[in-house]
């Protein structure tokens, strides 16, 4: 594999737009009249705008662009992705959780702010999250919007996300092999990305087999993106990574590279990511930025 | 006002029948394969099954007989609002929130479990609420089902709940007066109680003016409810009452009760429990348990 950095400036130049796009979406939608609640607002601010890759909005989009939906509305269902996805590194910052201090190079919500308003800005980047799917912006067919919403909360309760950071936190406790870590990622990381392609193909009206491609296409690029994420945490610079590397092995945590060892886990995240391109076989360039995220999962350095 | 316990069989029969119903409905949707994350359900099921008044679920069932609702679908939201409550109680419980052990005369669910089980319990089951209410089985109208959605969202999240406790946390920094107290009230507990009288309504179809009604019955209820939780702090006992009290004067929590005094508190519960009864005046005796709970906000003992 190259050890030089991945690069694609379409790809590169699409999750720039995608960062922007869905910050000025979210920037009125986030606001506070100036009582003493504004706290919470400004901490789930914090966290909403610090950055990071946008990579679960980017990839509502891209899928969405595969079906022809209103750029207006992936958007939003974009944002609402996101604000789940920041409910959830808040939440598994705390120091009840993973305890750490830095996230997207500045300091996680509960250092910046406190625990209490860190906790409340995760339960309140949630709700706003079902909040603004069940608006009619975000499709006028209700029941899209409803299949949107069931979807997004399975992927996100304790079947889901939720259920993966609850095993990820006892897995210090007892060793776990290797099909259990990939169940545990499924759900940790996995069901998020992949409600995030799957968005799409609700918004889109997709066929029950263009579905399970993108479903097929969603859990391998998922699981390679966490085999690298893994990888960043064993060979990946703090300050270039914008958090804390390490942590894992530290921790006692269970991982894929930990189990496999550095270099059968890169083959593994590339067979992925092979696997991942293969799904979109049925798609002409419109998919194009989906492959390229998937090669951009293996080649990342950040 | 009589010192007596407030008596009256049909509300309290009305009570314990919705507790039954509620348990029962819920018992098979908290289930959770043997893996390791069968904890964060244990806590959740904990957390549901420990009792409680069951005031929410209660003004669910008996705002949505007003209006004939079918009563599967109501007793569904009812077990939803259920669900959001307990998820209030478990965060507001945790150490960097009120640091409360005791709950429903039992241990709170980051004493019987650990924090971070805690905090997980919380989000899955406020998650879990949104998904169950997302399903058809709700209502058979999608849209219905989306201005459920939509309501509860804002009743807890940062314009609401979650707002509301907020404001709470930070009242010890600085002084609330009268108005300002009145408004944390109604965000912190008031919003979810209005959401409660409004569902039925919501599931009936109610027309503006019945809403209207239900509103104004909601707010009034909510706030003598509050009063009364803050008289039985001063004045009940920890073993009665199943929670730690005397709690907010060592806070330096700014209560009605610590403004007004006992006795100007106890005469406004008294004045909002008759202002809640009068919103009800449209109803004939459909509307007597929403009249009796009104009662029994200023009465109670528990």
């Amino acid at each position: 594999m190259p050890e030089k950095p991945f690069d694609n400036k379409a790809l590169k130049d699409a999750l720039a737009a995608t960062s922007q796009a869905v910050e000025r979406l979210m920037d009125p939608l986030l606001t506070a009249p100036g009582g003493p609640e504004a706290k919470v607002v400004e901490a789930m601010r914090y966290s909403f705008f610090s950055g990071g890759k946008r990579l679960r909005p980017f990839l509502v989009l891209a899928s969405s662009e595969l079906y022809g939906v209103d750029r207006k509305q992936a958007l939003r269902v974009a944002a609402v992705v996101e604000c789940v996805h920041c409910y959830s590194l808040i939440h598994d910052d705390l120091p009840a959780m993973d305890d750490d201090d830095l996230r997207r190079g500045k300091p996680t919500v509960h250092k910046a702010f406190d625990e209490a308003t860190a906790i409340l800005a995760g339960d309140a980047l949630m709700t706003l999250a079902f909040e603004l799917l069940a608006d009619e912006a975000s499709h006028p067919d209700p029941n899209i919007r409803l299949q949107l919403i069931k979807s997004l909360a399975r992927a996100s309760g304790h079947h889901g996300m939720v259920g993966g950071q609850m095993i990820d936190l006892s897995a210090s406790d007892h060793d776990l092999g290797e099909a259990e870590i990939y169940r545990l990622q499924q759900m940790k990381t996995g069901a998020l990305i992949s409600f995030s392609v799957e968005a799409g193909a609700i918004l889109g009206h997709a066929s029950k087999k263009a579905m399970s491609s993108m479903q097929g296409y969603a859990r391998d690029l998922g699981l390679a993106f966490q085999i690298a994420d893994d990888l960043l945490d064993v060979e990946g610079d703090a300050t270039e990574v914008g958090k804390a590397t390490n942590k894992d092995a530290s921790a006692g945590k269970a991982t894929l590279v930990g189990i496999m060892g550095v270099e059968r886990a890169r083959n593994q995240a590339e067979i992925l990511a092979n696997q991942a391109i293969e799904h979109l076989n049925q798609f002409d360039d419109k998919a194009a930025l989906l492959r390229a995220v998937a090669h951009f999962a293996i080649f990342r350095r950040t």
